[in-house]
């Protein structure tokens, strides 16, 4: 299948570190900025410069070391705002400014207290303002996801005529189904005249946890550009996670690829995780440290027969050694058996059931049976 | 809108309860079945009693205290599993066994190590044999998320001939994305002539972190059931949130509904990760405690201006206190500005400035500014 390639944009030290707690030090944004050159993201969003001098300092850090990603800044629709972006991204290889304004009724009216007619003057006007101060403009609309398709195709017409060659429309509050965001950008594609001009951009939030699934929704209606976050951080529920749009694009037979090198994640991950002090769930997809992790004695069974039975995902795929099957009361004989063997724990077959009956016994008293449960118990 | 209501079917003590380290004692299945029960869901899966005797006793003790919900426990397709399933459930006021078998070509070749048609048989033959021992059977088509449509169809048709009231095509390996699992469930209800005779019900697992947008998907597409877990545990990656499922039906004008109160979610959620010492994620979607969580600037500012504009869910909806706005170097002026006036810290106007600069250079050395940091700033 021809496979169409599409730009991952990272937003982990800008939408990500808006997280509550997550804010990180100049150190860790310039450590996971390498990390994330060098795995091969298309494009770092490094901060926004003029909502604190740390992050200006960042965006300035960050734009001085990267080799190959383009650094973006993000900018309010403000000149003062894009003057400040623009100077923080002045020594980067590649730069872009990131600026847009609400695109939803909801935002014009009780965000902006404006007219429709008001915000795509702004638009047009600071898009055309940044264009003279950076290489390359990306507009965001603003609550795209709450937006009325016509006026938002009209608003993304108006900013690719003012000079913006990528044009993000972010699901804010992580409101569409899939279904929904696929129709939006397939609306705007089908409708906006000079489309070809730009990239479209996806971004989406995970306030009803579909994020990842309408960033790919998104990309299958045409978007050019997937936004999002190492291990899924942000304001609220998170932005998209990274990982998964990554892993999915891999795996899945689907017409679209990426330029990245997988073999990063496990380790950017843990970066992430421990910069932020934000735990990443156990249960997190791809990342979670039991995402590969298989207890049930009905699973176990069915790997050590196949792997493929139950894994979908090589875990070395994203540089994690293949963790051990897990022992506890939904363990099965297989599992056991297998245990034992590993531990060189000999035992006469006929006798297994009995074996298999104390091992319930104690299972059933703690959540997890270790290795030295096992050998304390049988040896 | 006319809804269609559909059956919330929960399997946090029993999916749930496989994920690596989540055991429940006695006390907290019970605990938390109850407030199952209260909250609404339907149906209660409550083990595998061939499993374990701690299972079986799970079971049967659910069975006991049950007042509303229908209690299902889970089975292989063998007569030993399903008469002790029968046995456990025995004095449960309504009752159902879930048994099944693989229905993916994977499955039945590396797992079962057989043929598609002894697979079917032994289908009918052990829903047929289950039909007499309990007043309702589901079978689920174990990794019908990457079996072939046709022999899926097939399958189906079978064990409804043989009894079967609820068919569950499970999504085993969290493959699907929601298109994919949209049209595989309007493939079976299209194509199954005796379909009307038996619910469909959808079961997805989060390994690409699509299952909440797949059961979504299957929903619309026809069907009748939805299955998953409180905070999304269970084996790997964990199955669908239910917390996300029943959110988005109540907040989105889609054309479903369930008999949830959702005012018990942020309980069960919270009983739920402290039962299984699994915590739960900053920003997991409903649940996670930064969930309604807002620190970034435009974020504080807009939401100060409107709730609606940065919040589509009412945290009281699921019985949490609103909390406040938490204060960080992202914040801005209007979130600083909203918290000294909360506190009585006076200032003069034209010296806000000085103020919001003194508490940028101090967020900028902590990962969040507290109430007391501000009082100490300023007073």
């Amino acid at each position: 299948m021809e496979k169409r390639k599409i730009d991952i944009f990272d937003t982990t030290l800008r939408d990500g570190e808006q997280g509550p707690g997550c804010v990180l030090t100049l150190d860790s944004k310039l450590n996971i900025a390498e990390k994330l050159d060098f795995m091969g993201v298309d494009i770092i969003e490094a901060g926004f410069p003029i909502s604190s001098p740390a992050d200006f300092k960042a965006v300035q850090e960050v734009s001085r070391i990267i080799k190959n990603a383009k650094v973006c800044a993000l900018a309010r629709a403000r000149e003062l705002d894009i003057d400040t972006a623009a100077e923080a991204l002045k020594q980067a290889k590649s730069s872009r400014i990131q600026l847009g304004i609400g695109s939803s009724d909801i935002h014009i009216k009780h965000k902006f207290n404006t007219t429709r007619e008001e915000i795509l003057r702004v638009a047009h006007d600071m898009v055309k303002y940044a264009s003279k101060k950076v290489e390359e403009v990306q507009f965001f609309a603003e609550d795209a996801g709450r937006a009325d398709n016509i006026f938002l195709a009209k608003m993304v017409e108006t900013v690719i005529v003012a000079g913006a060659k990528v044009v993000n429309l972010p699901d804010t509050n992580g409101f569409c189904t899939p279904f929904e965001y696929y129709e939006k950008i397939k609306f705007i594609i089908d409708h906006v005249p000079n489309i070809h001009k730009a990239k479209i951009s996806v971004h989406c939030h995970n306030d009803l946890g579909m994020a990842t699934a309408n960033t790919i929704a998104g990309l299958l209606a045409g978007a050019d550009q997937a936004e999002g976050t190492i291990n899924g951080v942000g304001e609220r529920a998170g932005n998209t996670a990274l990982e998964e749009i990554i892993i999915t694009l891999l795996i899945k037979d689907l017409p679209i690829s990426t330029d990245i090198n997988p073999v990063f994640i496990g380790e950017l991950s843990k970066m992430v995780e421990k910069a932020m002090s934000n735990p990443v769930q156990a249960n997190k997809a791809i990342v979670g440290k039991n995402a590969f992790a298989h207890s049930s004695g009905i699973h176990q069974d069915g790997v050590l027969k196949n792997r493929i039975n139950y894994e979908i995902i090589d875990p070395a795929m994203i540089g994690v050694e293949l963790p051990d099957l897990i022992l506890t009361s939904r363990s099965g004989r297989a599992a056991l058996k297998n245990r034992l063997e590993a531990l060189n724990i000999s035992f006469v077959e006929r006798n297994f059931e009995q074996y298999y009956e104390q091992f319930l016994k104690l299972a059933d008293t703690k959540s997890v049976v270790a290795e030295h449960d096992l050998i304390n118990l049988f040896r």
